[in-house]
């Protein structure tokens, strides 16, 4: 009801048939997604790629890059394993997808771990991710060293700290930048659209945070132009499947399995009905 | 009923057989197969070699072949997150294999996917596998690069382009050669046998074809002078255990759970009812 | 009934009590585990953690040992897929660990596998890990390399060999000794608690052992000064799992989604009337 809270450019209402227009792409042209990321996160991340109709593709040597990553139509790079000798593939990947205009994410998992990772998160952030997507204190670690710190109007919520480092580090990197938490952030430093899918259980299976950047991906690579709906709509929907998930969940495994299972089949009433995605111009 | 397709040493009947003999004899036996994998495939191939009752071992550092590969009934290499630092030691695994006469199956994943991997490929192949399972583009590809290119009779058609560089590469490497497909092809460069088990969600699962490669390893460990059949009996039991997987799945996570669990479970005369294997000589 | 198997210390019917506060501390406190494991180990062991309500950090890069180290509550040391380049990373972990009195578990699978693998888990017992735990072989094998041949009672009984082999490796050691079988057992070297929960198809699981490791190590976070007693409840407290995701499963693959989603409701009621643990004091 705000006049600041009005989206003029995309009526609410719009969300939920873009949701399926942009799941229908990817069923269709299923985009060949190069991933380069965590051990913990491989089996999930490929099976939620291939049940959303994408095509995953777990090579990370950088003796290929030049042959393979031409053929790929978005690359996800996420550090959650990382040691020395995977930081080169991933920094010659990035840079191979920076230069021809092909789309790719950055997963910063615990970016604040330690030098060493927080380093190399912000080589990457050097190399122009179309997006970034991690929760609330990987963000702010990221953006507070990549930026500097961001004063908060009012510091002493976490949401709203995440919020302003989110806004920082899109305007100091030009990514797109996602916090996942109960409520999605996406952010280009100055639009902000949030998405309300998912249930708190998903917290519960390891790789979910992993899965979803790549398929944010996946939805970029078929709507690279709109890289910041098509986030948030891959958050939307990734919520959405855990929505459906749940209700056939006894924990956090069958959870799981539900979750993909429901991702597969999900249908365009079903989606429509369920979208959740509210914009701030 | 055509005489070309009359299998005199194998009547079509004796398959269903056959089949429980061989996974009787995994059961029985439970044999020790050392896979070296790829990181996406390690969780579903040691489950998968579980639950027909085999041992499975992912030890990959080329330190332990010495004292390791000698304990082992067979092999099984798997290119799909190779890097250079992992070569040496499938090289001295399969080197120690070859020369002992231990069975060792190759799994060329996306071999034709850059120079680096194809080069991996063939230096494999060089070291005589008992066995090589791909998907139509893998082993087009590695039979081109291997033996040249291959003229089919129709080569408008995907599958029979398949099954000629399947034979040539049979023919090339001393191999038998299996195209994973709708319909499964085995091949020893002469005689080709087809698999007809199996449902196409499979495809929507990560790792189910490297795992079939594994299994293969597991069934020629039990019927190392049969390999063409132990490798057809192999891609034909996995297929059926999709078969019963997909009868109580809503998705691919539920089925790649069901999968499991049938395989794991699957009776006598369940078997024997569902194996569709058909032999041209 | 008999005198020494009398537990005057720890009344029988305590041990079920203190397993649903030892669960309890656990979900409340979410202690931070560090775990450097196999690749095949990863995904179960995370998940694992999660439905237990610890935190899993999968970080295994020397780099990062000296920033993030410090951050956790304990370590988990898995040398299941151990190669050259992993080992620093380990041994730094555990030294630190060791001099910060911070608890540590060594999982030391396959370790009779190779001279390599040996040498290394015997690298890693001198730096004083809190609990060892591994099957009868693994813990022979140990012992064996580490302080000498055993001289059981009656050597013909394997499970016999395992508990001599267990008690001369915690007094060479001063590790808790854990050895998984049917009846899990527990020492310190004099002391011996034995711990009869769980079924006989979680062995057909890959990584039901490395995980219940993992385990161990989130209870001895929450409870240093009773290392011995922390590791016979997580034994069995994951076998309780098992047994109440066994009466809902058709196999392995259904065992091992039902025993993750077990472990996360586990209720008071259902943890005290099944825990069955005896001590030999």
């Amino acid at each position: 009801m705000e006049p600041e809270s009005k989206d003029e450019s995309q009526p609410s209402d719009q969300w939920p048939h873009k949701a399926w227009s942009l799941l229908s792409a990817v069923r269709r042209h299923s985009p060949l997604i190069q991933c380069i990321t965590n051990f913990v996160s491989m089996d999930l991340m490929a099976n939620t790629l291939l049940s959303a109709g994408a095509s995953p593709a777990m090579l990370h040597t950088l003796e290929e890059i030049p042959d393979f990553t031409p053929q790929v139509h978005a690359l996800c790079l996420n550090v959650g394993t990382l040691s020395a000798d995977w930081l080169p593939a991933m920094k010659a990947a990035a840079e191979f997808a920076s230069k021809s205009c092909k789309p790719w994410v950055l997963d910063p998992v615990a970016a604040g771990a330690s030098v060493f990772r927080l380093r190399a998160c912000l080589e990457l952030v050097q190399l122009k991710p179309t997006v970034i997507r991690g929760n609330g204190s990987e963000i702010m670690a990221l953006s507070k060293a990549s930026v500097g710190p961001t004063k908060g109007v009012d510091s002493s919520h976490e949401s709203t700290d995440a919020m302003e480092a989110a806004k920082a580090l899109a305007q100091g990197s030009g990514a797109i930048v996602a916090v996942s938490g109960a409520i999605d952030i996406v952010t280009d430093g100055k639009r902000v659209v949030e998405a309300h899918n998912g249930v708190a259980m998903m917290q519960k299976i390891t790789a979910t945070g992993c899965s979803v950047t790549a398929l944010i991906a996946a939805f970029v690579a078929v709507d690279q132009s709109n890289a910041l709906e098509a986030t948030a709509l891959a958050l939307s929907i990734f919520g959405v499947a855990g929505e459906l998930g749940m209700s056939l969940a006894r924990g956090p495994a069958s959870l799981r399995m539900h979750l993909i299972d429901s991702l597969y089949g999900l249908d365009e009433a079903t989606l429509i009905s369920r979208v959740k995605i509210t914009s701030f111009d």
